[in-house]
This record gives structure tokens, C-alpha cells and sequence, in this order.
């Protein structure tokens, strides 16, 4: 069965009269692995090429793509067949493509290597990718006595746009900020990469012996992906809030570990994704 | 001396009556290399362990974030000292970090490695990311006779939004559409990552055999990295057109390779950032 590239969720819609649950619909983001080999019946190299998160959709088009501007393949011709490994395992089902190439085709799995770049962790399912995280001996975020207002919430958008220098001069980077329960700016870093701007601000924090963060709130501009919560639980942020909206996965990890997700956060207005026990409604 | 993270650099800005060349500032885009090892008096194993693009500055609480959100450390007294190569060459200097573990500190290759997701194509400056695309063989991209209008570019930004079928219902993805001389759209993907939504468009491409894409135009939402340049310059897409801004490398590789790279495309207003030859103006 093909996989979804929306899923359902329950949030709470926040506004300045009033707060309730309604039914909401997310992308999904799940770990996609692109394997290349030679068919079964060359004995030559085969490997994991590529993870990626990725919406599922499209898969073989991705792949594809990957091939293509990495310099694999120069054409459809370059390639034998491409399939999902139906092998894989329940969990991986479809989210695991493998291209075979033409026995022309030579594959510097060298070159390749090089010129990938890396970020943050994942598995070869939403599922494994959370085990991971888990694995890392991650706990539940602990609750304060105190908690947020919306009045505060709703402040820091503008606080973290006015405290942006780089992204005036440019209109080009992404923010991330680290704010206490009563709204003041503890430090802000941008970058042109989202888990760059969080890395930095995380690292900041680290640095200067904040950690664990559960009495603070971070804010960023943009969407919340499954990287970004991974990050936040590792340094237990208690409120992670963003402009725009979370992924599917994003969503569950901040459930399983009650890290409270705040989206579309836009004037008076916000939806909680998960753990709103945080926020006095 | 430090790294900026914004540079100069001439635009043409078009609206409704006018286009005008002035000076604008664009975020900077270049690799950052992570090293960690145990310092030079032990003869324990030292690794590159992550190369990202990012906006240089705070360089050290990047490497440290990332340390600690991959689980490598768990507070400042893990580390020994954190320094740049300053050994590397020229252009590398201030974009490689090297951080020296305490020697209590185990660090387990195998677990990052395999945590570790993987994309596009980067050098360790860069000056060597645009060398690797050019490595690839990729050529200057021709240009037609026939031009755009910017009028016609007016145009595509609603009509990418309209054809979103998923950004509808989440408001959650990036989009990337192809779009012929007249506006009119070929293809549009969606995906929670812009790289993929872009490698989505390219394998379509690709199994359509339409490549080369010189007299398309390509959309997409968000802003435009090095990353989506590098993939635009591999089909040799003709016009590159974003609602937001690029980085400083992205208009670097383009200019390099001719391609017509236009943002903040909103309403009858835009910026052309590398070659307007393909726009009439």
C-alpha cells in the first residue's frame, strides 16, 4: 500500500477568545534509503547511497533526481530497474528504493562519499528513527509548577524578528531563539540551515551550563521537522514553538517525550500539536 | 579573520514600472567541516565527522550543538579544547573546527555513521563546492532566443500555490514546479525538504526525458541555497525563480554557470540576482 503524505492529528487551536480541540492534517516526513547496485546476477559492489528524510510520494522520481544531480546517471537508459526493497522489513516497507544500474554505468562510490554532506540522526523507518532517539537514553521532559501564557507566547515572533540582524540585511536566514517563561530573549542564532541556527543555539547553551532547558521556550522561524524536535529533546526544551508548521514525525516525538509543540504561531493565534499541559488556557 | 555572514552583491530589483541595479546584501553560505579527536599526544582514532553548509559565525557553538544533540558529549568539561584547522590551506581556513575530547570521552563512529543522513554535493570551502559541480563536467547553460516576461513571472508564484495539493491541507511543505517560456506548469512535487522536492521535479524530468530544462523555468518556494543551484545546474535549468532570498554562494554558482536566478518574486516584484540576458526587461 502506498504510503500517505498527510496524516491526521488532534490539535488545539488557540486564539484570543477561546481554545479548542479540533482535527488537523500534517505532512509527512519519514527516512527514505536509496540503494544502488548491478542486479542479482553481477557479483559487483551494492550500497546505501543516501538517507533522507523525505514526504513520501514520489519516491522513484526522488531517486531519480538524487541520481541524476549527483552525477550516477546521466539519463533513464543508465538504469535497469528500479524498485521498492519489499525485503526490508514491516517498519521499512517503502521507504527503501533500490536502482539498478546498467553494467555501464561505473560508480564512484568514492567521489560520491565526498561530496555528501551530513545532519542529525535517523533510521530507515519514522518508527526506527524515534528509536534512535530513544536509544540515546532520552527521558521525559519534566514539567515546571509555572506555566506560559498565550499573551507571552504571542510576543515572540516579533521579539526574535526585531532581534534578527542578519536576516534584515538579507531577508534570508533562519532564526532560532532561546526565550524564558516570561517571554525575555536569552539568545538568538541564525543561519542559513535550521539545524544549524538550533545547533548553534543549543550549543550556546551547553556553553554556558544552561542545560537542561525544560524552564525554557525556543522559538524558530520556519517549519518543525523531525531533526529539530530530535535536537530539543536531547537538550529538553520544555516548549519548542515555530511560525509555521510541524511534520507528522515531528509531532510524535514531541508526544513521546512531552515536549509541548506550538505551530503557526501568528499574532494572538498558535495550534498546540502536543503537551500542552505547559500553557495556562 | 572572521568569516562574515553577509556579503555585497548587485542586483537588478523589477516592479510594476521599473527595474533598477542596486547593491544588496545576501546571507553567506559555505561548509563547515567538524573534526574531533583526542589531541596530538594520543594515538587514538581522529575523524571528520559532519560537513554542512552554514552561515559562518558562532562556529564553535555549531560544532558544540552538534556534539551534544548527536550525543558525542554531554557538557562543556567532555571537551579539551575546540579550535579552527588553521593548517587546512587557504581556502578552508575558519571552515573546518576540530574538537579535542576529553580522553573518558568514547566516541562511537559506527553509531554517528550510521545516524548520519546524507545530501548534495559540498567541498570543504566554497571555492572547492563550486569546483565540485564543476567536476561534474556541467556546462554553461545556453540561452534561447525567445525570453520571459516579467509579467509571466508574476504569474507563477500563485500558480505553484494553487497546484499545492498537500501545502493545502498541512500548510506544511516546500513545492518546486516546472514551468514552460509562457507560465504554463509542467509538474509541481511537494516535500517536507526543498532538496527533495527539487530532486522530485528533477527525476520527473529525467524519466520524461526533458532534460535539458535551458527553456524552462523552475519555482520554488522559500529561499534558494547552494544546494537547489547545484541541482538546477546539473539539469541546466534556464531560470531558477524563488519567493525568498538566496545565500551568497547560490548566487556565486550561478553566475558561474549562467544560470537566471530571480527572488523575493512577489506580486510584480522581483530581484535578479545572476544573469537577466533571459528576462526582457
Amino acid at each position: 500500500m502506498a504510503k500517505l503524505s498527510v496524516a491526521p492529528t488532534k490539535i488545539l487551536r488557540v486564539d484570543a477568545t477561546e481554545s479548542i480541540h479540533k482535527e488537523d492534517l500534517l505532512a509527512v516526513e519519514e527516512p527514505l534509503e536509496i540503494r544502488v547496485g548491478y542486479g542479482a546476477e553481477l557479483e559487483r559492489e551494492q550500497k546505501s547511497i543516501s538517507i533522507t528524510m523525505r514526504t513520501p510520494g514520489h519516491d522513484f522520481e526522488l531517486a531519480m533526481g538524487f541520481l541524476f544531480t549527483e552525477g550516477v546517471i546521466k539519463d533513464p537508459g543508465d538504469i535497469q530497474s528500479i524498485k521498492y526493497c519489499v525485503d526490508a522489513g514491516r517498519h521499512s516497507e517503502e521507504n527503501i528504493v533500490r536502482a539498478e544500474l546498467k553494467e555501464h554505468i561505473t560508480l564512484d562510490l568514492k567521489s560520491l562519499e565526498r561530496h555528501f554532506y551530513t545532519s542529525s540522526s535517523c533510521g530507515v523507518c519514522g518508527k526506527a528513527s524515534i528509536e534512535a532517539v530513544e536509544s540515546q537514553d532520552c527521558q521525559v521532559i519534566p514539567s515546571l509548577e509555572a506555566k506560559i501564557t498565550p499573551q507571552m507566547l504571542a510576543t515572540l515572533p516579533e521579539t526574535l524578528r526585531s532581534a534578527q540582524t542578519v536576516f534584515e540585511h538579507t531577508g534570508g536566514l533562519h532564526a532560532a531563539g532561546l526565550f524564558d517563561y516570561n517571554g525575555n530573549l536569552i539568545a538568538l542564532r541564525e543561519d542559513v540551515g535550521r539545524h544549524n541556527a538550533l545547533d548553534k543555539l543549543i550549543g550556546y547553551a551547553v556553553l554556558e551550563n544552561l542545560l537542561p532547558l525544560h524552564d525554557k521556550v525556543v522559538m524558530v522561524s520556519g517549519r518543525t521537522s523531525f531533526e529539530l524536535v530530535q535536537k530539543s529533546v536531547m537538550a529538553e526544551v520544555g516548549v519548542l514553538a515555530a511560525v509555521s508548521a510541524p511534520s507528522s514525525l515531528a509531532v510524535e516525538l514531541a508526544n513521546q517525550f512531552h515536549l509541548t509543540l506550538v505551530g503557526f504561531l501568528r499574532g494572538q493565534n498558535f495550534n498546540v500539536y502536543s503537551y500542552a499541559d505547559r500553557i495556562s488556557l
